[in-house]
């Protein structure tokens, strides 16, 4: 089989040719169809992205296939032939390869009117955005705001909010962003290009009384979002696509009772109940499959990958990009 | 009466002449005694503390005295002729002067055996330390730290922490103030000057498990802060004695899952019950008056007080700076 092997952080991967695993007890092994490059994975290949996985190593941490081989123990034997949404192994070889193995209970079932390729953008960004809502319909908060809102993340997320009855601020960083996302059915879209982005970031957060911001952006954005809140509204970090730090003046903190935190998506996951993450994952294969697609870009063999990847910060809002490992 | 009267913010106060106010329903007029300096009112006397006072206005939070008239009404009634420590009215006159018109729920009855110079410092300093052991408590956190150990506050907290069978660890600017600080009983006393302070202060905050960090400096000594700190804590920012910025990078949040926020006493007295305020100002008054009195510097006239506070930030961890305005 082959793979895309990152040799060194930061450093261009490499196309190699390795055995195919055999999946041990509780293990299956999936043919990949497709897996997508998330900001997650820009940020692993970088290196800077918490995990125990060090190079040399196989990339990409989500994906989809068909079930070849299991480890013929009960509970992975039933998966055999399944169509399946899959998590990489956390400390072991990616989904950006001709087969993947993982634990059977990181490889999701796909409903029938689910395709491989949606299905393979099912976990990272689509469970990320059930978090976000879960967490701000726990604190009974009504509008929140995105930055990257241009993202396959951001367009689900404003879609999720609207499903639930919640406002949601979309920041983008282009005013054709601002013509797509209304197109696409947004309410709330900033342009942080414009000349009077900060003036109209606060009146609306302040119309809406935003209490929640997520941003995957970091360093100056982030500065601004927290400037630009009402009082005891929170930043929520869960991306630096800046690479950058923010900047926090203690009068926001003590004054205006603002705060600052962070989501993590490994992180959130080992919080919730099985019983919570099974009832995600069908939602969001209902939503996903019925009538929200997520919008593809480019669909690419190992070989595309490997210099694509390099732009990925500029094209990264128009669309997904998909590894096929099986094309040419 | 004479009083300190801020004309305009960042600019040396003036002594004016003004005729003594009488008390409306509900009020109390107090004798000052004493008034201390705070970090809070250095902060308003240069424009940067949140506070709907606007020069030209007396100065002073907090202070001590005797209530000489009231609105005669049932509830201010009862202080007459009582030693009291007072809060000055959120939006009027303050405590750097002969006399103080306030509320008669921002007036404390002291005990007999706790002295006016003590109970003038009875309300800012001690009502923050008893919220931050609460604040502590209540998230069951057994390990804090805090910036500007040496001042007045930073001294009560580390006391009020061993009572409470918690661990505190003082950080402290100079050499001396470690002795200082170790003399009167501190058992954690790190230096900032020092040249291995960030290691010394990474390996005590991973020993003891510190998870919360009162921080009443900002800029790069909270930015260290964050840092040294263990998986999951938060810096409780207090104060801006650096009067900068700290700088947060996403990815301590995200994959540390640091949190940065902000105690204000204002906002937190609003939260509280009656009942647990002055169960507060109870216990506050049994700790000062027994054991702890609070180390004073130095008594100053409204005339020194004018060119003394300008030496504030340099000579605030000596002791407590009083206002006594009778003295000539």
């Amino acid at each position: 089989m082959t793979g895309l092997v990152l040799t060194q952080f930061d450093h261009p991967m490499e196309i190699q040719t390795v055995n195919v695993p055999i999946p041990g007890k509780g293990q299956v092994l999936v043919k990949i169809d497709s897996a997508p490059i998330n900001p997650s994975d820009w940020a692993f290949v970088r290196g800077l992205y918490s995990s125990p996985k060090k190079p040399p190593v196989i990339a990409g941490f989500e994906g989809s296939g068909i079930v070849m081989a299991t480890g013929n123990d009960f509970l992975s034997r039933r998966l055999l032939g399944k169509k399946v949404a899959c998590f990489a192994p956390p400390n072991g070889n990616g989904t950006w390869a001709s087969y993947c193995l993982t634990h059977y209970t990181t490889a999701i079932p796909l409903r029938k009117d689910l395709n491989l390729e949606q299905g393979s953008m099912l976990l990272v960004n689509p469970l990320s955005v059930m978090a976000m809502i879960q967490i701000s319909q726990q604190r009974k908060i009504k509008a929140i705001a995105n930055t990257a809102a241009a993202s396959a993340l951001g367009q689900l997320l404003d879609k999720l909010c609207t499903t639930n009855g919640m406002a949601c601020v979309n920041i983008v960083r282009r005013p054709e962003q601002v013509e797509q996302l209304k197109k696409n059915g947004a309410t709330y879209v900033i342009d942080s290009s414009s000349a009077h982005f900060k003036m109209e970031m606060r009146d609306l957060f302040h119309q809406l009384n935003v209490q929640l911001a997520f941003d995957a952006v970091g360093g100056p954005m982030a500065t601004d979002l927290l400037e630009a809140l009402p009082k005891g509204a929170e930043v929520m970090s869960y991306g630096a696509l800046s690479e950058a730090a923010m900047s926090v003046h203690p009068g926001k903190l003590i004054f205006e009772n603002k705060k600052v935190s962070g989501f993590w998506l490994s992180q959130w996951i080992t919080q919730q109940s099985m019983f919570n993450l099974l009832r995600s994952f069908k939602k969001i294969q209902r939503f996903l499959s019925v009538e929200h697609p997520i919008n593809i870009q480019k669909r690419m063999s190992l070989a595309e990958t490997i210099a694509f990847i390099q732009t990925y910060p500029d094209s990264m809002s128009a669309g997904k990009m998909l590894v096929k490992p099986w094309q040419e």
